[in-house]
């Protein structure tokens, strides 16, 4: 059995940079033909300049595989002219709750006073991508945060917003409710819960933030993704850490899903008998959400099995994926 | 400021055995007047001479510091015969769900299949320790067993049973309810919620089972114990792991504060006004529920620095105490 992608999209990736943005940039571009990079570097990403400059960084490293970078500025308070100048070089502005997140801390203290820069965006059609999450107790973050996106939803209806790697049943449930509102979700939000991190052992490879939720919220992301809502998108949100940061005493945030997705996505779908869907989910949604037209790529996954290494190891850096040393049933056998 | 505490004792405290029993009994002989020993070895503690000489082990490392183990069995199908014979010798029986938590492999798989034990530790009046979790969602593992105590207690109305390490407002409130329901509850418990452990980075060394809750979950842990409720009773289920196994990959479960938790209990009380309660809390409320009469030892414990280890090292182990590296308010000054 197998079943061929067109023009696969990661819709939410972390490839930091230097030597880390060389290990894990032909581990999406080989089988993914564009993916948004978020722009929360050290420094943030937050001029067209920066991120021209990040833009040529990642692509000296594709390895030669037809990719699309949508190039993502941090939200600040930018001026009209700044936001005009960049218009074209991106594909949406992320905004960050101050602290939220790894290299958060430049983020947006009091939504409420930047929303002067929301009306400019939603005139100029640029789009918004939030970090949704407060800092209240660490399983109602996003919840709380839901409001938030009512109220911006509400007060532009112009803009395009997108609720960034989704871990809610409720944050499903607003994508019907509100006409401009769409979203993200990760592999493992589909895949886990809470009890996959902290329910055994302690995992620090399947902590992330926002962090797995409970059982009923993964059922409800997962019938969402195997519908193929047309608001729902593949988002990886893959996040490499060195491994210094994940195995010891206080571990960083982030899954490392990039090498595996595809495979891990086909298999998902078709235990659910719902391989049909997942072209529009890995790849239609995000086309018609953006409007963007990805390079041609075409990959293969087929019913065969695939071992995960231990980790992906290069310049300098080593980093354990999702499913380490497991074999999945499904794997990319071709990509032209 | 100081307060001098009469015989404190520890309800709930894991002393495994070898080279880590003798690197940590010390540690809970020099402040505590008695406590409680978890058998959950390996194999369990499962007959009267494994009782003993485990107890023989534990007091051949107290350091010379008046102690009473009360030493409790695991709890299985045992014969009248053998209880007869271990009553004696024990403070009670703690029963394990299998597989809920550390070294609990030989525990119970269906709780209804032993009432007849039960049945009679109620006659023998041998009270019963439970660790009460479900293999249910991690959050809910404790709410749903709340159920399977209101039908023991309701069923063996003679039967005392004592919640080990209750983590939750619902499980407070069963207190009032059951005449024969009584707990004990953690230090760590009353200070962190999830959101010490998963809510910033991840930190093993405040990852336990049962995890720590919801804000609106402790609230009502302290509340409880800053009021000396008479049925709850301190235990700190101080429970050592060695570093590899905490600092690693798959962190195992349990918090190490034996030899801290005198100071921070008083330190807690002080903070909310409610010293005068602490003696109730940390020894009256048990030497009540169970009727011991523990060994003599004054306590002082003083308003002034108390720098906590960055590890306790010794017999070839190195343990991470919870607090490790800070600097908290009171220490105990001097033991009588």
């Amino acid at each position: 059995m197998e079943i061929t992608l067109r023009a696969p999209l990661d819709m939410h990736l972390h490839l930091r940079d230097a030597e880390m943005m060389q290990l894990v940039t032909p581990l999406t571009t080989e089988t993914f033909s564009g993916a948004v990079i978020m722009p929360n570097l050290v420094p943030p990403v937050t001029s067209l300049e920066m991120l021209q400059a990040y833009k040529q960084r990642i692509m000296a490293n594709t390895e030669g595989h037809a990719f699309d970078p949508y190039m993502v500025l941090f939200f600040k308070d930018y001026t009209e002219a700044e936001l005009a100048a960049a218009k074209d070089h991106m594909i949406g502005m992320k905004l960050y709750p101050a602290g939220a997140t790894t290299n958060s801390e430049a983020g947006v203290a009091q939504i409420d006073s930047v929303e002067h820069v929301f009306k400019m965006m939603e005139e100029m059609e640029i789009p918004l991508m939030v970090h949704g999450e407060t800092h209240g107790f660490v399983m109602d973050r996003e919840s709380e945060f839901l409001s938030i996106y009512e109220h911006i939803a509400t007060k532009f209806p112009k803009l395009k917003i997108t609720m960034e790697h989704i871990t809610t049943a409720k944050a499903v449930s607003l994508l019907d409710r509100y006409e401009n509102l769409r979203a993200t979700v990760t592999l493992q939000h589909l895949i886990i819960t809470l009890d996959d991190v902290a329910g055994g052992l302690l995992n620090p490879h399947l902590f992330c933030k926002p962090i797995a939720k409970r059982p009923e919220d993964r059922e409800a992301l997962l019938d969402a993704a195997l519908r193929a809502h047309p608001k729902l998108m593949f988002g990886s949100d893959s996040a490499p850490h060195p491994i210094s940061k994940k195995e010891c005493c206080g571990c960083a945030a982030g899954v490392f899903t990039a090498p595996l997705a595809v495979a891990r996505l086909a298999q998902l779908f078709d235990q659910h008998g719902a391989l049909e869907n997942l072209q529009d989910f890995i790849s239609e949604n995000a086309q018609r959400q953006y409007g963007v037209k990805p390079a041609e790529k075409m990959v293969t996954v087929t019913k065969t099995p695939f071992e995960i290494p231990q980790a992906y190891e290069g310049h300098g850096h080593r980093v354990v994926p999702m499913h380490a040393g497991e074999t999945l049933d499904w794997k990319v056998t071709s990509i032209t």
